[in-house]
């Protein structure tokens, strides 16, 4: 049996493997950047209306005592649609972070095969790049975390404010009652 | 807050995406062909060098009791070789087996990702394709097996001949001992 003769095509097919491998780390790269920048900008734009609520709601809380009932109607509106808003990025974001997740999976994969492949340096740039990525997605997610609990800080405040309210205000009793009972049905929405 | 301004963006990242997780599929399709090619590739040539010791074993079977000691050394040389032969080609096989395996796996991420982006033209073409493979592979396996069923059929009626032939040149002794005590070893290395 001609054994050099035998072992030719397998080296060919060898590098038709490890170029077709280095293509799916490309692809993969491609899509993870995709993914990352999806996921990031989602995440930014979620943190931003975190805050725009917390600014509504200080507002809120710092107006409480010295508003009528039409103009603590016309700022809840308002919160109410921050809310809206707020919760729509939220989706957003956490559909996109399954997307980075999925795309974070693949690229493990190509670089691992990749790797078996001989394609050395495609699963070194893959892993680099992976480990890019999650760095600028934790510190995406630490700044939302970050404004989650100023939201939490604030909302706490306005009901501990709101409390002292109803308490100070419970012996003329009448419309202020009313728009405190629609609060926490609001709050239950989103929490 | 204007909404509509706010999801234009948003619009754009999902179709990037999507287009990404097309290219992540175009990519572990043609990985996935290169492997399937590979592994089928080397699991014909497996195959046939299993057929080709069965045939030297059979023949070998067949001369058992016409041969002298030179002779049968020298056949045993070639099925030697043969067996050599066989058990790299095992080994190249078993490689691109895992190799393949790899790129299915790939190839089911990425079909998923492409359905969860949206491509879902692309996501069914990587499932039909992931499919086909399949079929081909199972096919190839299944020629391989049965060279394997062939070829132990064959060592078995060698072993059941050449115990004969023992029994029957007892009696004499001498050189062909020597032979019949070579071969187990020669069975151990790849049994």
């Amino acid at each position: 049996v001609p054994v050099g003769q035998r072992y030719e095509p397998a080296l060919s097919t060898e590098s038709l493997i490890k170029r077709a491998a280095s293509l799916v780390t490309d692809s993969t790269q491609t899509f993870l950047s995709q993914a990352t920048y999806a996921l990031v900008e989602s995440l930014t734009e979620y943190t931003k209306a975190v805050y725009t609520l917390v600014s509504l709601q200080q507002k809120y809380t710092a107006l409480i005592d010295k508003m009528n009932a039409n103009e603590e109607s016309a700022i809840w509106q308002v919160i109410v649609g921050a809310r809206v808003q707020m919760t729509n990025l939220k989706e957003r974001y956490l559909k996109y972070d399954s997307c980075w997740q999925r795309a974070v999976s693949i690229s493990e994969m190509a670089a691992e095969a990749a790797y078996q492949a001989g394609a050395d340096e495609a699963c070194v740039g893959v892993r680099n790049h992976i480990q890019l990525v999650q760095t600028q997605v934790s510190e995406s997610r630490e700044l939302a975390l970050k404004a989650e609990g100023k939201l939490a800080a604030a909302q706490t405040e306005e009901i501990r404010k709101s409390l002292a309210e109803d308490k100070d205000r419970s012996p003329d009793g009448g419309s202020p009652r009313i728009i405190e009972e629609e609060m926490p049905e609001a709050y239950l929405r989103e929490d």
